[in-house]
């Protein structure tokens, strides 16, 4: 098996390992205890808060442990924004963030706040200063991460910092991805990290408030970790946590090189090898192990099996490989192609062996995935077809009803990614200036019309509410 | 060292151990996803759930796991409350509850809600008929401890549970110090637990919702846990918790039994081999492994690093061991002596010499301790001196100014249990039916003072406004 989901889930650092062992003989008692089990275990406690605030670059006063990272966002943004409540209660997220921070927003609206969301461009990134225009005087709080879990790309972490600070509104970067490789730059306020994205245990976070930054702890009050972290400190992960966020750090260069290597070699190789793919994602301003494309026609749940049983464990943003059956709120805020969605996020170590098998092995599955789905052979539409409808022809313009240039495709109650299937069948079907119009209740069929149109130059129209579902317009431009 | 305070923590149970060792290395992967690891992480994760459903006496479907037993009663108290809300916002804690559970009141009182605390006896255990007094048609919840932490007595959970049930309202049980012994009996609704109390590892709460019981989680959404408890499963530890809980309830009958005969030779000894000491807690209706004890004219503080240096590991609910420098609650709220306080709480497979070291080790360490703080020698009081004041008498009745049979004892700036030491020190030389009047400011005299009378079978008449502090007013009646 080759484990490729580092993004999700990092496998345990040979360090945490150790550092979890030893510290389950040495640091199960409580450390607030004056006796010589808890003295001990303040100890740990204390060194191990020292490690991960070297790591981060702060103070380890300004440092407390959480159970997750999750929480650690949660009680960040909920703190952050309560501290500068007299401010105002608005706060500034971007539209890629983890759903922690999402769900942290929605929460804030429904207590009354409001929430900009900032776009971003089609690799992911928001620019700087679209960022900085959203500050207002009323804001209470801005939320970045430091690099998108999905698609890899590295955001404008420290002009957005300043941004904030010279507007004096504190900015909390998200920094799961990223803390293993580097500290986060610039001068930001508060940050939140979690153990097991860098080959640390589960059950611990980290949560950073720099002095200075007001923060009002909600929740029911615990004396633990600063009064911002309730419950009994999960000390021997704690440890490990922090030994391997020092192990891993001493070994990132050198591993980061080697990984990003890696990764560029399947952003160069699988649209060579695989036909009809979208490599997303900045090229460059982007983690070293994470690379993420899309495959037109095919259904990402099947993918995933697929290479599940070939040996490679990935993840996708496909909508049908979420519980909500909508594509991943990443690949849509960004525009692109959602159906097939792979991510490959290697861990530290990956031999290159694996990602040469996993390019050897992946046109095969593909294919066979397409094959049966149906889905069109070749990448040029076809040439158009003798269909009565389509050889009307209709001159460009708005959308409007199904007229005479027009195919109707009806592909209500299909999932993705036939409905895209069926558009490129189609199409070659109608004349150039012709249009196809697909019904479709599907969620991915609405990025991944758009999507589809601009990989195959064909022109996207625009959507229309229909009996069920909604009717997307597609021009023939080619 | 005897490592005497399982209460706080447990050691890690050998069972925990080896299942945290396995699923370190089978369960670190997303149990969310589909591959292979996630697939292997999901099963680990549904057999815990009902390892720990089993042992608990309810449906898989109906547990979660937390990051902490604190976390499972703040999000255990804030869901049933919000899920009650139309009900009304009144909710019933007893006043002996964790820390926990009254934090979490407080903040539902702060945010518009009202509580009614129910008192205790002097044994520490609710009446459960006063309790179901307590409960009111605006009731959105009330909750109990199965047993007290600091001194061990049980609570009447099965009649509270009944009367609950009787008029609609859910019961949330705190089930943190008995659930390694046995499941919570009665129609309970909702319960709440911590693994590193009965030997697993630190990391892990249980949080049980009965089907049928409303419940309103609070904070952002998150989906993991049936969106009870955000944040990536911290599954090795869940995977420990569940296999030691099993582990510690195949062992809880034979060991209860005989950790039940450890503490009763503590709870008959003590009184024997130290003078003015107050065994406290209920003898009978009690956990198998907790004795309580205070000791008076001691040091808390000093205690505990004396009984540290002779090798035991103890904690305290003595204002001096205290960050507030407040008493435990649950002494104060029992009406007991709080000065020179000693939990003793036994760890499974304790052995009995340690026990008989303990007490051969205990009167030595008081009076060490005693000595070093000028306590009073000998139990009863000296005989009356000659003092003029406190020659003159006066007879009894309510609390005045100080007066010709009244002696003053300014112990402003003093803490425990130098106002006790005074006091007793003094009390000899007013005559039968005079007074003495305390005047302290540390908060412990409040407790200790009324206890002392209590244990000395003076008459305590009742505190008085100061101008620093309080006066506490004490006859002479023997």
């Amino acid at each position: 098996m080759s484990y490729f989901d580092a993004a999700s889930a990092a496998p345990l650092h040979p360090v945490a390992r150790q550092g979890l062992l030893a510290a389950l003989d040495e640091g199960w008692a409580d450390p607030s205890r004056l006796y010589r089990e808890g003295r001990r275990a303040r100890l740990l406690l204390d060194a191990a808060r020292a490690t991960a605030a070297e790591a981060v670059g702060c103070r380890p006063d300004e440092l407390v442990f959480t159970s997750s990272g999750t929480r650690a966002v949660h009680d960040g943004v909920a703190g952050a924004a309560a501290g500068r409540r007299r401010v105002g209660r608005h706060l500034i997220v971007s539209s890629v963030e983890h759903s922690s921070v999402l769900h942290s927003a929605e929460r804030h609206t429904a207590a009354g706040g409001s929430v900009t969301e900032v776009a971003v461009g089609r690799t992911g990134a928001v620019d700087a200063g679209e960022y900085a225009r959203a500050l207002r005087p009323d804001t209470a709080l801005a939320c970045l991460q430091s690099a998108n879990h999905e698609v890899g790309t590295e955001q404008p972490v420290t002009e957005v910092a300043e941004a904030c600070r010279a507007a004096g509104v504190p900015l909390l970067v998200d920094a799961a991805q990223s803390l293993g490789w580097a500290p986060v730059p610039g001068p930001w306020s508060l940050l939140a990290a979690s153990a097991h994205k860098w080959g640390g245990p589960a059950g611990v976070g980290l949560l950073v408030v720099r002095k200075g930054v007001r923060f009002a702890p909600q929740g029911p009050a615990d004396e633990r970790e600063s009064g911002r972290a309730a419950g009994f400190e999960n000390l021997p992960a704690i440890v490990a946590a922090a030994a391997s966020l020092r192990a891993v750090r001493a070994e990132a260069a050198a591993e980061a090189a080697r990984l990003r290597e890696l990764t560029e070699r399947i952003r160069a190789r699988v649209p060579e090898l695989v036909a009809d793919v979208e490599v997303v994602g900045d090229p460059l301003r982007r983690l070293p192990g994470i690379v993420t494309f899309s495959c037109l026609y095919v259904d990402g749940e099947t993918l995933l099996h697929e290479l599940d049983r070939a040996g490679f464990s990935v993840s996708s943003g496909s909508s049908c490989t979420s519980s909500t059956l909508t594509p991943s709120h990443v690949l849509r805020a960004m525009g692109v192609l959602s159906e097939g969605n792979v991510r490959v996020s290697l861990p530290p170590g990956t031999p290159a062996e694996d990602v040469e098998r996993f390019l050897a092995a992946l046109p095969g599955v593909v294919s066979g995935v397409r094959e049966r789905v149906g889905a069109p052979v070749g990448a040029a539409p076809a040439a158009p077809g003798t269909d009565a409808a389509a050889a009307a022809g209709e001159p460009g313009g708005a959308p409007s009803g199904p007229g005479a240039g027009e195919r109707v495709v009806d592909a209500v109650g299909r999932r993705c990614p036939i409905p895209v299937i069926e558009l490129a069948r189609v199409i070659g079907q109608v004349p150039v200036g012709g249009t196809v119009r697909v019904l479709a209740d599907d969620e991915a069929a609405r990025l991944d019309i758009p999507a589809w149109c601009e990989m195959r130059g064909q022109r996207y129209l625009g959507e229309e509410p229909a009996d069920r579902g909604s009717a997307y317009l597609v021009r023939r431009v080619s």
